[in-house]
C-alpha cells in the first residue's frame, strides 16, 4: 500500500503549464489511418472477458478495493465539495446542430403535477396539504452521465461476452447500470490536458495520445493508479458554455482520447474514466471504416465505464490553485434496472 | 470542534435492544387530538426564515459546514459502500393498492431507443457503430428520493418565506432542488429505531416520539449533531419486501415521526433527515384536519430536506453488527433545474 | 353496384334475438386442439402478400372504393353520430389484475404545461396571453385503437413479406400507421354477436365462429360486403364498466373470434375489423401452442387492420332500437410515422 | 332548410383569383392599433356564453344539427378522401428557430417498446407471438390539432364564464376535449384565402379581415353557414415545407385572421374554424399590449374550437381544380379526459 500513500504533490509552481511534449503533432487525428482490423486486434488484445468470472456484470469498477476508499477518504483535506453535473434541463446539450446524424437525444422534459400556483388557487386544499410534485422525461445519456456496460456492443455480443441480444427492447438483462449501484466511489484524479497543452479549450479533432496523458500525469505530479477514477478536462463543455451554443457538440466533433489509449487505460488498470465531451475520444475519429472505435475496445471488451458531458471546469481551476489533482470521487448512478446508462450527479471532494 | 470526534461507539455489547421508553405508548398517534392552532404555533416557533438571509434557498444544509465533511471523511474505516436505493423499475412501490387518494405517482417507465436486438439485426450497422440507448419517464418522487424545499407550502408561502406561486407549471423558480447540488453530503447518522424498541418492522400508525428518538441515540451509543444527515430505520420498506406487496405503502399508514419531532429536529439543527418510509411521519396522522402536519413544518418553515423510501435494511443491518451508527453519507440530488424532488442513490460509506 | 343497395333492413320486430344456431357449443374453444401447423396452413391459405403489389403497405384498406364511400355516405339518415372510443384517462382498462403476463402497457399520462391556475396567479401574464398547454404520454394501444400492420410478424416476415426487422426500435418502416391516413372510412356493419346469442355479454372463452357471424347477419338483416368495416359487438367493454373493474380484462381471457374466421374475414374481403374485447380473439385460445393465433393470420398474413377496445354499446342499443346495423364510419388513425397501432376515436354515423 | 341546398357550385372558370378587394392594403397589421380596450369590449359583444345553458362545454359546436351532418353526408360525390394532418415525427414544426419565446412545444416522441429486431432475434418467442408494441410522448397541440375549450383564459374565466381555476395541473374540469367526442363533424367549407389573392403563400403579418373573407366566399362561389366548420388556406404549412425549414413557424409571425373576423364568424354561427397556420390569427398581432387577441374572443368568450397546423393544400388544389369547396368533415378530436387540446386527422370527403 505504501505506493498507494497520497502525499499532495504541489506542483503549482513549477508546472510548465502549456508545453506539450516534443514533436507532438495535434494534427494526428486527422491522418486517419486506423483499420477495422486494427480494432479487431486490439479487442482481443485489452479483452477482460472472463477476469472476473463467467458472471461479472460491472467490469473495470472491479478495481476499486475497499482499502483504495479508505484512502480515497483521506484525501478529504479542505471539505470542499465541486459538482461535475450539468444542471438537467432544456439549456443542455441535445438538439442543437449537427453534421452528423442525431442520436435521437433530447433534453430533459420537467413537468409538474401540482403546483404552488395550484396551491395558491385553492384548488389543493380539499387534500388538507399544499404539495407539488413533478415527472421527469429524459434520455438517460442526454446531460452527464454514466454509460453502462450494455452500451456498446462489439458484433455480437456486449461485455463479458453476453450475448448482444441480452439488451432487448425491455431494457438489458445483463450489465444493466442498476449492478453499480454501490461502486461509483473511490480515488478520482483529474488530468487537465487542455491546461497542460497550453490551451484554455482543446480543438476539435485533438486527439489526446498515451504520450499527452504520461506528461501530464508528470507536469501535474499526479499519478494515474489501479482503482482509480481518471477524469480528463479537455474544456469542451466550458467553451459551448463561453460561446453560449452547444451547436457542433452533441454527436459532433471533439477533443479527446486517441484510440491507443486504449492500451494506456488498460495498463493503468482504472475503475473508471470521464471527460467533458459527448463521447470521450477524438472527432472525426481515426478512421473511417469504423464509428467511436475506441468505444468499441473500451466498454464491451475492457469493461470500462464511461462518464460524459462531465462538466469539469471549476475542478480544474481549483486542482490548478491548490495544484491538488487527487480528490474522492462519488458518483453514484441511479440504479434503473435494466439501464445502458445513467444521468449522475459526480462530486469530486477535496 | 472537540465535541465533534468521532471515536466510534461499540456499544453491540450492551445495548439493550428491544425495550421501549419506559412508559412508552404505542398507541397515541391514533389519539389525533393536534389541531391547525397547534400546526400554526409550530410554524411560528420551528421558522427558520431568513436564518440564512432572505435570498437562501437550501435551508438546513446551511448547518454542514467543510470541517463536518472532513470529519465525515474520517469516518470510513473499512471502505464499505451501502446504496440505500430501491432499484427504479416496474417492481417498485407506486400504483399497489390504497385506500387513500392516489399521489398521481407511477413506476419508472424505461424505455430502449435502440437495442442489442437492432445490433444482432444489423440494423444498425449504418451508424458504424452497434450502441444502444434509453429513455427514463418517472415521477420524481417515486422511488428512493430527496422532497426538495418547493415540494410543500405553507399557506401562500414555500421556504423561506419566498410566494407560493414562484412554483408554477414551468417549476420551482425558487428553492428548486438543482441548488443542493454540493450539499448532500456530510456525517451520517443511523438511528434504527426498529431495532431499538425490540421489531423487525415497527407496525403503522407508530410514533417515533421525542423520548424515542432520545432513547435510541443513547442505546445506540451515537449523538446527532448539527449539520449531520439523520437516516432513522423503522423497517417499512422490507416489511414490504418481505411480503412481496406494496399494498398500502405509497401514500398510506406508516410508522414515522410524531409531530413533535419537529422540535427534536429543529434543536439538533440537523442538515437533513431521511426514513425508509414513503411520507416520513406516522399515519394515519396525528390530526384530522390537516394532512401531514410534520411536513407542513418540516420543509417550508424549517427547510429542512426531506427523504423518503431510503432502503435502510442493510445498513441497518451492517451498523448493529458493528455497533457503528456513523459513516460518511453522499447523496447528491440529480440537478433537474426547477426540481421539487429528485431520485437518488444514497451511499453510506463506512 | 346494385348489390351494394342500402336498403335500411327494418329487422326489429322479427329478430329471433338470443337463439343462437343449432347445436351451437360456446365450449368449444376450450377444447384447444388447434397446432401451429394449422397455423402454418391457414397463413398459406389466407395469405394476401403481393395482392396489391410489392410495395403496399396498407393490405385489405385495399378493398374499399371511393363507390364505397360514395354509398356508404348515403347511410346516413339521421345525422346521429356515436363515438365509439373510451375516453383516455387513468380510468382505462390498463393497469388492472391479471393471470397472463403483463403486456407492459397503462393508461394514458396526461400533463400540464400551463394551467388556469398558474392564469389566476398571475404568473402567466409576462406571455400577455393566459394560454393553458398539454402533454400525453401513452402506450399507442392502451385504449381504443387501431392495431397497424407493423404490430404481429408471422415468423421473420410482417405484412407483404417485409422482413420483420423493418420494425426496429425506430419504429416501422414499412407498413406504419401513417401508411392509413386517408382509408379509415367507408360503410361500417354492427354485428352484435351478444344480442344475437341472448346474451349482455357473451362470456369469457365464447368463441364466435363462422356459423354465428352468419347467423348473426341473417337475424340482424344486415349483409357484409367487400370492403365493409366490420364490428363486432361482444360486451366485453361494457361488462368491465358494469363491474366497475378492468380487472381480467387487458390481455386476459375473452369472448372472441374462433380461429376459423380467418377463413370467413378473408372470404368477405373487408377492409377492416373490430371489437370491444383487447385483442379480438378467443381467449383461452383454442391452442396451447400458440399465443394468439388468429392475429399470426389476420394482420401479416391477409393485411387486416384490426380495432381493439371499441366502445360498442350505445351502438348496439342504436341498431337495435332502429333495427338499421349498417351506418358511415370514420375512423381516422393518427397519422403518427412508423406506429405500429393508433390510439382512436371512431366515429359511427347514422 | 332551402338555403342550405348544396348545388355544387361550379366557378372554376369564372373566378378571378389573384385580384384581392379594392383598396386592400396588406400592411394594415403592421399598424398594430388596436387596444386591451377594444379586446374588452370585444369580449363583452361576442360573448356566448349561456347561449347553450350555464353546463354547456363546447360551445360553438352546438350550431350543428343532425340536420346539418345529413346535409353534409350528400356532398360526398366523388369518394376522394384528403387528410389535412400532417404525419406526426421529429420533422414536424417544433423545436425550430423562433425570435419570440419559446411555447415549451416539442415534435412527438415515439417509442417502441417491442420491435421486430426483437422478433428476428428469438427474444419474444417466450410469449408465443412476434408481437411489437409503441408508445408516444407528445404536446397535444405539437402538430395538426385542436384548441380546446379550456385552452385560453379570459382574465379569470374560461368558456362559458366557468373559473379559470377548473383547468389545474389535474386537467380541465370543465370543457375538456373530451366532452366534443361526438362533434367534430359537419360541413366543411375551404375558403382559399391565398389563392383568391394570386397568392402561392400569403406573407407573414398579411391581416385577413371581413372583406377579404367576403371576397373568398364571392370568388369561390361558396357561402360559409350556419354550423359549418371553416378552413381558411393561407399556404403557411406549405411554404414551410416547401423551404425545407420550420424556422420562424411555431409560435411566430404569420398571415391569419384580423382580429376584427371575431365578429364575422360571430355573425355566421360556425362550428369551428381551422387554419394552415400555428396560431389562426396574424402575427404580429394587430396590438403591442395583447398576445394573440383573437385568441381571447374566439375561444373563451365566444366558444369557438380552433383547428391548427391542418395541412390544407392538398384539399385547396382539388377545390380549385373541381370549383367545389364544400365537403364532408369528420375530425374527431381523441376523448382525452381533461384536455385542453387534441392531435387529430381531419379529414375532408368529397
Amino acid at each position: 500500500m505504501a505506493s498507494k500513500k497520497s502525499a499532495p504533490a504541489k506542483k503549482k509552481a513549477t508546472q510548465a503549464a502549456g508545453k506539450p511534449p516534443k514533436g507532438y503533432d495535434t494534427r494526428q487525428a486527422k491522418n486517419r489511418k486506423l483499420t477495422r482490423k486494427d480494432v479487431k486486434k486490439a479487442a482481443k488484445r485489452y479483452s477482460n472477458w472472463g477476469r472476473w468470472g463467467k458472471k461479472d456484470e460491472i467490469g473495470t469498477l472491479n478495481f476499486t478495493t475497499p482499502e483504495d476508499i479508505v484512502a480515497a477518504a483521506k484525501l478529504v483535506r479542505k471539505g470542499k465539495v465541486i459538482s461535475l453535473a450539468l444542471n438537467y434541463d432544456q439549456q443542455g446539450p441535445q438538439g442543437a446542430k449537427s453534421k452528423y446524424p442525431a442520436l435521437g437525444r433530447f433534453n430533459p422534459i420537467h413537468l409538474m403535477t401540482r403546483t404552488g400556483t395550484d396551491a395558491y388557487s385553492g384548488v389543493l386544499d380539499k387534500r388538507g396539504i399544499r404539495g407539488t410534485d413533478d415527472i421527469i422525461i429524459m434520455p438517460l445519456q442526454c446531460g452527464t452521465q454514466w454509460d453502462g456496460l450494455g452500451h456498446i456492443m462489439f458484433e455480437d455480443n456486449m461485455w463479458n461476452g453476453y450475448d448482444c441480444r441480452e439488451v432487448t427492447s425491455a431494457g438489458a438483462q445483463k450489465a444493466g447500470i442498476e449492478k453499480t449501484k454501490e461502486k461509483m466511489i473511490g480515488r478520482g484524479v483529474l488530468l487537465d490536458v487542455a491546461r497542460a497543452m497550453g490551451h484554455e479549450f482543446l480543438p476539435d479533432g485533438f486527439a489526446i495520445t498515451n504520450e499527452i496523458l504520461d506528461y501530464t500525469e508528470k507536469v501535474q505530479g499526479v499519478e494515474v493508479r489501479r482503482g482509480d477514477f481518471l477524469l480528463v478536462h479537455t474544456g469542451h463543455v466550458q467553451r459551448c458554455l463561453t460561446n453560449q451554443s452547444w451547436d457542433g457538440y452533441s454527436g459532433g466533433d471533439a477533443p479527446g482520447f486517441a484510440f491507443e489509449t486504449v492500451e494506456w487505460l488498460h495498463k493503468k488498470e482504472i475503475a473508471g474514466v470521464a471527460t467533458d465531451t459527448w463521447g470521450a475520444e477524438v472527432r472525426p475519429n481515426e478512421t473511417e471504416d469504423t464509428n467511436q472505435p475506441w468505444h468499441w475496445i473500451a466498454i464491451p471488451m475492457m469493461g470500462l465505464t464511461v462518464g460524459e458531458i462531465f462538466h469539469l471546469n471549476e475542478l480544474a481551476a481549483d486542482c490548478a490553485d491548490d495544484g491538488i489533482y487527487e480528490f474522492l470521487f462519488v458518483a453514484p448512478a441511479l440504479p434503473i434496472t435494466g439501464a445502458v446508462g445513467s444521468p449522475v450527479n459526480p462530486l469530486a471532494i477535496k
